[in-house]
C-alpha cells in the first residue's frame, strides 16, 4: 500500500469514492500497527458522518440462500434510490480463505451496480479481530453514502451475536426441511433474530415453507422479543422467484419507524456503542494474557490438571494470573 | 472466624459434619485474602473426593414457585436415602441481602432433615464473585457426601448461563400465566434448559398448564437442544399437591443414566472445569482493570463521547488501555 495521507482518505470516502472507499476499508482492515492508528485517526474524521444508514444482519446455515437473497434485495433498493453496502463476518474465513462472499462468481449482478459496494470478509488477527473490522467498515461505508448495510454471517453461534451487536435488524433465514427445522442453527440465534425468512419457498418447497412460517410463529410467540416493542415473526421468500422479498423489506421498514418513534432504536445504537468498547477493551485484556510466553507455556499443564480434577480451577487461574503478572 | 487450621476443615468436610461442612463454605465464601488462599488449601485436599453428585440447577421468575417445589423434591429424596445439598446464586443479593433462600422459614421442613443441608447465596465481591463460590461450594457438599445438589437461582438472563456452566441438568420452572407464557424469562434461557417444568399445574390451573406443556414441547421441537442425545421436553407438576414431582426426577436419572452412557456428562463435566478457569481469568484482569484509579477516572468521559459518535470505541478502548498499562 502506497502511502495515502489520512486526508485523502477521508476526502475520498465522503466524496463517495469507490477506490478510496475500497482503500480505506482495506486499511481498517490491516493488522500492522502504523496502519490500525491511521485507521483510527480516519475513522475519528468520518464518525460525524456516519451513523444514518440501516443496518441489516442476514444469517443462515451454509445452502439456505444467503447470497441469492442479498443479491435480489440489494437489486431492489439500488432501483428504488438507495446505495448498498454489503460486509461480511465470516469467523472461518481465516482457515478457509473465506468461505462467505469468496467466491467472486457470487453477487456478480450487484457488484457491477453504480450504487453496490460488496466486500468480502476480513480476514482475522489482531486488535478485535474480524468483528471490530466489520463495524469500522460500516461506519466507513456510511460515510461514503450509503444507507442500507447488509452484513452476512453464516451459522456459527458466535458470529450471530457478533454481528447482532453492530445491526439494527437480524434477519435468520432459514429453509423448509425435513424433521428439525433448525438443525445446524446453534443455540440462542432464533432468540436473538428480529424475523425469520423461509426462504426457498418455491416449487414443490411451497407447502412445507408455509407450515414451517406456521410452527415458527408459534414457537417465536414463546421467546421474549430481541428489542421492546417488536414482535418478531416469520415470513416465507423465493429469492429465486422473486417472492416475499418486498414483504421482508416492509417489515424492516416498518420496524425502523416503530422503533425511531419509540426511542429504542437510538437506545440500542448507544448500547451498542458503549458494549463495542467494553468488548475491546476485555479483548485486548485476554490477549495480551494469553499471547504472553510464560503464559503459553504454563496454560496446558495447567489446564489439564484442572479437567481431570487435580487442581481448583481457581487455584489454577491464579498462578497464571501471578505468572501473567511477573513477567509483565 | 477463630483460626480452624486447613486439616481441620479438611477433615471435617470428609467426615460429614454439618458445622465444619457450614464452616468451610463460610471460608470459601469469604472476601478476605488470607481466608481465600485457605480455602485454595482446602479445596485442593477435598477435590479428590467431589465430581460424585448429580447437580441439578433450577431457575424460574419469583413466583414460580421454586422454593415449594425444591423443599418437595429435596424431602423425596432424602426419604429415598439421599444427602441433598441446596445452594442458591443469586446476583441481586449484594442489594436486597438475599432475595432467594434469605427468608428463614423457607424450606424449613427440609432444613430439618439430617441429611439435607441448605445454604442462603452468597453475597458478592472480588475473586470471581457469586459464581466462584457456588462452584466451590459445590465442591465441599460433595466432599460431605451429598450426592444431590440443586442450585436455585432467578429468572436474570445472566444468572441462568451461569448456573448452567456449574451444573449437570437445568430446569426451567414456569407456570401457566395468560398471554405470553414466557413473561419475566429472559433471553436464551429456554434454549439452554435440558427441561421445562409448568409449576402449579393445580386446581383451576391444570387445564391451562397442560396445554403450556403441549405448546412448550412444539416450541422445543424447534430450538437446537443444549446437549446431544438429549431432547428437552416440557412437563407438568404441582409442587403443592405432590403431583409430577417423581415424573420430573425419573427425566433427570434418565439424563443421567444415558449421558453417562454417551460419555456427553463426562465430556461436559471436564468442558465446565476448564471453562471455569479461563472464566476467572477474564473476570480477574477485568476487576483489575477497571478496579484502577486512573482507569476509572478516565472511563465516563470517554464512554460518554463514544455513545455520543464523537470517539470510535477502538480508540477509546485503547486509550483506556494505555492508561492502564502506564500505571500498573
Amino acid at each position: 500500500m502506497s502511502k495515502v495521507t489520512t486526508e485523502a482518505y477521508v476526502e475520498g470516502v465522503l466524496a463517495g469514492n469507490r477506490v478510496m472507499l475500497a482503500r480505506t476499508i482495506t486499511l481498517v482492515e490491516s493488522n500492522a500497527q502504523r496502519h490500525f492508528e491511521q485507521a483510527q485517526a480516519v475513522l475519528s474524521h468520518l464518525l460525524p458522518h456516519t451513523g444514518q444508514s440501516l443496518r441489516v444482519g442476514v444469517t443462515g446455515v451454509p445452502g439456505a440462500g444467503k447470497s441469492t437473497l442479498i443479491e435480489t434485495l440489494g437489486l431492489k433498493l439500488v432501483q428504488a434510490g438507495h446505495k448498498v453496502a454489503v460486509l461480511a463476518v465470516d469467523p472461518t474465513s481465516s482457515i478457509t480463505k473465506g468461505s462467505i462472499l469468496g467466491d467472486k462468481t457470487r453477487m456478480e449482478m450487484l457488484t457491477r451496480e453504480e450504487n453496490a459496494f460488496v466486500r468480502p470478509s476480513p480476514t482475522g488477527g489482531m486488535l478485535g479481530g474480524v468483528a471490530r473490522k466489520t463495524r469500522e467498515s460500516i461506519l466507513v461505508c456510511e460515510a461514503a453514502g450509503y444507507d442500507v448495510i447488509l452484513v452476512e454471517t453464516v451459522g456459527t453461534g458466535q458470529s450471530e451475536i457478533t454481528v447482532r451487536s453492530m445491526v439494527d435488524f437480524f434477519l435468520l433465514l432459514l429453509v423448509p426441511g425435513a424433521g428439525d427445522e433448525l438443525q445446524g442453527i446453534k443455540k440462542g440465534v432464533v432468540e436473538i433474530a428480529d424475523a425469520i425468512l423461509i426462504n426457498k419457498a418455491d416449487g414443490e418447497n411451497k407447502v412445507r415453507a408455509e407450515a414451517a412460517r406456521t410452527e415458527y410463529n408459534r414457537a417465536l410467540h414463546y421467546l421474549t422479543p430481541a428489542i421492546e416493542g417488536w414482535r418478531p415473526r416469520a415470513y416465507t421468500a423465493s429469492a429465486l422467484e422473486d417472492a416475499g422479498i418486498d414483504k421482508i423489506w416492509s417489515a424492516i421498514e416498518s420496524f425502523q419507524e416503530k422503533m425511531t418513534e419509540s426511542g429504542a432504536w437510538q437506545a440500542r445504537r448507544k448500547a451498542q456503542l458503549q458494549e463495542w468498547l467494553h468488548t475491546v477493551i476485555a479483548e485486548q485484556l485476554k490477549q495480551s494474557f494469553y499471547a504472553q510466553p510464560t503464559v503459553q507455556a504454563a496454560l496446558p499443564d495447567l489446564e489439564t490438571a484442572v479437567r481431570q480434577g487435580k487442581l481448583p480451577p481457581t487455584t489454577a487461574a491464579l498462578q497464571l494470573l501471578q505468572i501473567y503478572k511477573t513477567n509483565q
